[in-house]
């Protein structure tokens, strides 16, 4: 057998790598490797593969560490030969930086660590031989926070403590009567070299490691253990990243940002991240480390002139405070931004999509440490790829499979009404990071931040800044908003991945975490006070502002087209109302493949003449009380035929238990009995004689219809009735009859009995026909597994997979959050069966199910009106069985449309 | 396309049907046939299929009486061919029966009616023909009583209202101040007639119908309605009959037993259908008409001296008054009973079975009516059988193939203990209609026994007779007693097919409805009270009286032995205790298929550490009552180990939802809070947040040892430990392992790992292996759809259908009730899915299942452990997937080893 190739070494326009290896190399190491191909400057180094991770994880540090000993001493060999300099090298010391890199980019999620080689001896080397001591133990000072916190744990659990070393660095400041880190002189910096050291033994027990290879093994080791960290675990379960991929780790010679004033770093994105605008961006900081970029702490300047002006105008800026205190790159090192400048062109057309960079000016020359497909929001997603065609660099396909359908959400979220907005008041200013609109409750932490979001309550996060440690808080929230930090801030990021609203770097903004509170425009709101953000253009007002719904225009009506061009399927509406109806056939519904009768059932007079009927004891009762909703019913489906004029509707017969609409409460129970001329203790009795031990595999759905044939008799007559009548008004009406939990054929051939013979009576009646269907919801198993005999007296089948979920894995949906957090945490289940369908065992009872119901009936018209309808793995898989349409919330129609297209591309 | 045959004639020693053709002609029709094709005498007629009472319940009467008229036409013309005589003749008049005849017996659940076609014409003729006026109005009487019942629908729906012509009756008798029928005058009879029509015009508001043909059409219409009728659905439900099946009529010239001292008519058995002893026994009555016999109004007379004597010995009568009063057929009419002692002979020779007979014998010549396989109890089902074998009638494979694995249960029922009839006081004499021990409370009408048994009271019923309307209620009871009626009266006949114990005819008790009490012995029992019945002796006891479990020996033993000698699958046994586990193997059951070992926690101190271990809120609390916990487990097992020594013992972790073992009761939660130094609330807030919505689909089964893997490990700790244990006392253990509710892989592969780990810690700390085995119940659908990845792990499943079945048609077993009985009446369902396995559904479930596991582990070994384990047609299908076993209850084990043995002889 061959040797598994564990490292990868690049460098000096050379790589063991290419881009096409990220499932290998990760992400980052890949683009490395490339960037080196194509002659972008790049440090030397090399990438170990997420293949030792994996084998990490199972294996354990020592056995893997063994194991890719020479390895590893090859790549640092390489290094040393391509930089000149020696790993532990008392003249001239080789620092290398440690960073993760998964085969899709997290984030913040996994730890980094940087000028890792530094000790006592290399620390004097450095500042000799580049004769910049402050550069020197500037590092050293660093790397051992960094490595501290990061390698030996260091970092406090409880994320309202207060890093130790950071504890060490605000003393330090204190005595010296100074702000800024960087205010701290050469020897405050050395000073707290010591001391820094005193405080890792104190708490680790232990000396820090002086040894370089020990330094790079505990880093290379804390990457790895970094991958199954919670922040990381949740991160892929929010976005369905399997965890045997691993991460691979990155080992490249050090190029210093914070070697003084010709020194810099910073990020960049060749098109917006937000608006998906042509305009390449990005912000730096001289004399900085990346992190300090990304972290917030100093506000980072732009890389380009018209950047920054546009910047300091939002701030509030004067041209002249801004040339002198955050001039752009352009203007401080002109050939280094003419430099950067031409090679994000060059990297943007080589991959073909935008990209986000990191890069290092080291004494004047720059370096690229990170080229990526940029994280976008759905807006600039759909403009991008766009642009990108309009520019002849894609083709629609391309543009069509480069979409990830979740996105679109984001642009079908309400936006401000513009009138609302007038009247709105502002009251502090920031950056658009991320756009939207959202209105919520202020909360200051991510911890109450879920409480509140538990508690069905809409949130907005404010933070000084955020960290990774906040990313669960930022997940529930509606919006994010944050007083320090750049349009590159963690918080800008982050938002952006989420598609989420966020203002940042608020400036004027004053937040005090221990009372809960902060100041605005000279007000002070508490925890639990509403505000509104817009994140499209970084403004903050006071209270709740009114949304509407957004309109479907543009790139994004353009994407639609292509949609329609592609898709070999259509997607279909989950609607109750005319009004919902209209929304979806507006987003491009082609019909309605599940209309939920119940709900039509609560409102108002009409609950009461529904209790009245489960309540009456005879048959008689409860056909006097469906007369009375007869008209209210016919009422409703004549508006939904009108809506949907010219497209099929699926109108589903009462569905849940009836236990559900009768009263629970005495006052309630009292005042039906008043009505109903009954004792109160007759009517308590009723209602709980209809308590079910498991009301999901109760007496339901056609259960109801068997038992009680008058209520599906009404059904069917109001829908035949009202599609009369509404065809009657000029529309064009095409009825489908569907009921549901059906699981033996006599069901179904009963119900379809009662459908048909009212049918018949009305059309006597009024002397006129009009075609309808009946069929089935297939959402129990035993459907899916006799469908062929179902489909003997089935029309259409329409797959319900939230039950036929709930029934094929025995969860209840109400019950099954109690370990369903548990078995994601202990990777028993990869994704929620609720929310993306499970292919393995679900999707195979409705493989089944289609299979056989298509040899009773080769031309049987099948759907999926499930929640999954509207998701795009589940709606690639409904197309793989042959599905004729997919049924999903109006909001959803266009993800279902872009995930249906991509499916027929994929094909 | 040829015609169908609607009708089939036989008569005179020809017919058009065969004893084969019982599925068209019905048992009754197929037999009438054959009978005249061996020459048994048997009055002429014709048969109406059973597919035309199809085509009636689809169609309707008035489209069937038009399209078979002309084959009834030809039907009656062939009667009138053979007897000479003419339908609606004035001088001589052909009389005719109708009966109803299934492809299955179904006694007394359809209607018949007798004497058809008589009228004042006709009757006049009957008496001058026959110069027998008595014979000619009391036909004419009976004829209208039973036509007006019958196809009138006069018969009173409330069964204590009184049949109108009953009352008519019996005003007559006191008017004439005589008590029997047989004592009114012929002028009595006479002056019936027109009260009889007064009150038919009454209640039907039309005039009798007095033409022979129209009398006919109603009579046919009428069979064919009473297939359809709420006893006929009942009776089949219970016998799992199908619908489709419908019923044959019978139209039949009438033979008359009430002509006179010369005619009679009875019922006889060609063995004892109760104790299956090969002795010829029977019933008659003088001058009557069939019904008169099986009615019980008139006590029968034994048709052999031998069984003369015995009846009288029984019924504590003299020799001097039984030759006097009840005289044997030997003695009244020796040429007609030796005639019937010939041909009872000839047809059980021919037919290879225990025939049952009815004969009339008119002005003393014999007329078979009816043969068929008699109905039998277990007891004499295993005794005919195993005699017919050694008389070298039929072979081995017949006795097993023969058998209806369900009436063993009767054999394993518990008989009285031996020691406790001794001192049992004898309240009560009567026939031993049916053997068994029966003991419970005293009911008198059949309503009241279903609602004392829906309280889970043993009831026996106690009737002066019972008639069809009293099905349920003897269903539901645990013995019948009955205080006139013989060993053929309709109590004792359905009692024997129920396998229900009963005592018949016990003259000296004094039933009194009213006041619902009972004279037996002087004493007066009220309803409620406690009385035992020996329907193998006929005595009735005192109160309870101790029964002991029976012995497999004799026939039955013989019988279990060639189960084994032709079964292809074993039969083990599911079973928690060291006790039952006994009595399963003593039936011979082959291991244990399921042991449950949550039942194990509820008695005394466990349940309490249990509840600890429950409300612990850490890891380390729960492993605390654990410990505790485990020795009471460990010496569970052990027991069971030893008892099922040498055979494999499957033990199933624990399975349901915590929130059974917590307490809901104020005071226990009280009691629980104080032991475990907690406040009530605390207590009771940990109990309601593990109430679930739909508990069935919830926190339970391997969920459990998924989120307290400590829970697994201390389980499968107790289970070698105690493996280990009973080996070290020499016996031979085979442990294996079951993890319960398994839908996901990952779960076994973890639940699995900790079992392993604590298997290997347990063998090192001991210094001794065993080997054990570790496998899965497949019981969710989604379990069996990924049946082939299971199967890397398993290594066995076992099929738990019962949850199975739950899921895969979405019913909860604790609710379905509601609708499942309406299912049953609307034949939505033919079988009760939780008692006969749903092959369709479910079982292409278990048939992906196996097939699927079978991929992956070729000689994967599989079976049943679902309460279907000993349901036949269950065990059957299980054989033809090829399953290695089925497991089912201790008692029975039998009955699933019959049903195997059958299932390999049938395959």
């Amino acid at each position: 057998m061959m040797k598994t190739q564990r490292i990868y070494t690049f460098g000096d326009g050379s790589a063991e790598g290419r881009a096409d290896m990220k499932n290998l190399l990760g992400g980052k190491g890949a683009n490395l490797a490339e960037m080196n191909l194509i002659g972008v400057p790049v440090p030397p180094g090399f990438t170990i593969t997420t293949e030792v991770c994996t084998d990490y994880n199972r294996l354990g540090a020592e056995a893997i560490m063994l194991a890719i000993k020479a390895d590893v001493e090859r790549g640092i060999s390489h290094i040393e030969t391509h930089t000149g300099k020696r790993f532990g090298d008392k003249n001239d010391p080789l620092l290398v930086s440690v960073r993760s890199g998964a085969r899709v980019s997290m984030p913040g999620m996994m730890d980094t660590v940087l000028n890792l080689g530094i000790n006592d001896e290399a620390v004097a080397a450095l500042a000799k031989k580049s004769g910049n001591p402050r550069f020197a133990w500037d590092s050293y000072r660093r790397f051992i926070q960094m490595y501290g916190d990061v390698v030996l744990g260091m970092k406090p659990k409880n994320k309202t403590d207060i890093d130790p070393f950071e504890e060490i660095i605000e003393a330090m400041k204190k005595t010296k009567g100074v702000k800024q880190d960087n205010e701290l002189t050469v020897e405050d910096l050395q000073a707290l070299v010591p001391l820094f050291k005193a405080a890792v033994k104190e708490v680790t027990g232990k000396d820090f490691p002086v040894n370089p290879w020990d330094q790079l093994w505990g880093a290379i080791c804390a990457v790895f253990d970094s991958w199954m960290n919670e922040r990381a675990i949740y991160y892929r379960r929010m976005n369905q990243i399997p965890e045997e991929w691993g991460t691979a780790v990155n080992v490249q010679a050090m190029v210093f940002g914070n070697m003084g004033d010709t020194s810099a770093t910073g990020v960049a994105f060749t098109r917006d991240a937000a608006t998906g605008e042509d305009i390449f961006n990005g912000e730096y900081l001289i004399n900085a480390q990346g992190e300090d970029v990304v972290a917030g702490i100093r506000t980072p300047q732009q890389i380009t002139t018209e950047g920054s002006r546009r910047w300091a105008q939002l701030q509030g800026i004067s041209e002249e405070e801004r040339s002198a205190k955050y001039p752009s790159l352009e203007e401080t090192m002109p050939e280094c931004a003419k430099n950067l400048i031409e090679t994000q062109q060059k990297l943007e057309d080589y991959f073909k999509d935008m990209q986000d960079l990191e890069f290092t000016i080291q004494e004047g020359k720059l370096w690229l440490l990170q080229t990526r497909n940029g994280k976008r929001t759905g807006e600039a997603m759909v403009k991008i790829a766009m642009d990108l065609m309009r520019e002849n660099i894609i083709d629609e396909k391309s543009v069509l499979k480069r979409m990830e359908p979740q996105k679109l959400d984001e642009l079908l979220h309400p936006v401000f009404d513009k009138s609302a907005l007038k009247s709105a008041k502002v009251i502090a200013k920031g950056l658009p990071a991320s756009p939207g609109a959202a209105t919520g409750r202020i909360v200051f932490f991510a911890d109450d931040a879920e409480i509140w979001a538990e508690d069905k309550q809409k949130v907005i996060l404010v933070r000084i800044e955020t960290s990774p440690e906040d990313l669960k808080g930022m997940d529930v929230a509606v919006g994010i908003l944050t007083a320090r930090g750049g349009m590159t801030s963690h918080a800008a990021v982050v938002a952006r991945g989420m598609g989420k609203c966020c203002v940042s770097g608020a400036g004027e903004i004053k937040i005090d975490y221990k009372n809960k509170s902060i100041q605005m425009s000279g007000h002070t709101y508490q925890e639990g006070d509403w505000i509104s953000l817009n994140g499209s253009t970084g403004e903050v007002y006071d209270g709740k502002v009114a949304t509407v719904d957004p309109e479907i225009s543009g790139d994004f009506k353009l994407l639609m087209e292509f949609c329609e061009k592609y898709t070999n399927m259509d997607v279909r509406t989950n609607a109750d109302t005319p009004k919902d109806a209209a929304v979806a056939r507006k987003f491009g519904a082609k019909g309605i493949g599940l209309c939920r009768t119940e709900h039509m059932f609560f409102s108002g007079e009409r609950i009461k003449v529904m209790r009245e009927m489960i309540l009456s004891k005879t048959e008689r009762g409860r056909r006097d009380a469906l007369n009375r909703l007869l008209p209210m019913q016919r009422s409703d489906f004549s508006g939904i035929f009108e809506a949907m004029d010219g497209y099929g509707v699926t109108i589903r017969l009462l569905d849940p238990p009836l236990h559900e609409f009768v009263p629970h409460q005495l006052a309630t129970q009292k005042e039906l009995a008043e009505e109903m001329g009954l004792s109160l203790d007759e009517v308590k009795q009723a209602c709980d004689s209809l308590e079910e031990f498991n009301p999901m595999l109760g007496h339901r759905g056609c259960r109801l219809g068997c038992t009680y044939p008058e209520i599906t008799e009404m059904q069917a007559r109001a829908i035949i009735e009202a599609a009369l009548e509404a065809r009657s008004k000029g529309h064009k009406v095409i009825p489908e009859i569907m009921v549901p939990l059906v699981g033996v054929i006599e069901e179904l051939k009963l119900q379809a009995n009662i459908i048909h013979e009212t049918a018949e009576k009305v059309f006597k009646e009024k002397g006129e026909r009009i075609d309808y269907k009946v069929g089935t919801m297939i959402e129990v198993p035993r459907a899916a597994l006799t469908a062929d005999k179902i489909a003997e007296v089935a029309d259409f089948f329409s797959f319900g997979t939230n039950d036929l979920t709930q029934m094929t894995f025995g969860y209840s949906r109400d019950d099954a959050g109690k370990f369903l957090k548990i078995y994601h945490e202990k990777g028993i289940l990869k994704n929620d069966p609720f929310a993306a369908l499970d292919q393995d065992g679900v999707g195979s009872l409705v493989k089944i199910g289609v299979e056989k119901g298509r040899v009773t009936k080769p031309g049987l018209k099948v759907g999926i009106c499930g929640e999954h309808g509207g998701e795009p793995s589940s709606v690639e898989f409904c197309n793989s069985v042959g599905m004729n349409y997919v049924s999903c919330s109006p909001f959803r129609v266009p993800i279902a449309r872009v995930a249906a297209a991509q499916a027929a591309l994929n094909r």
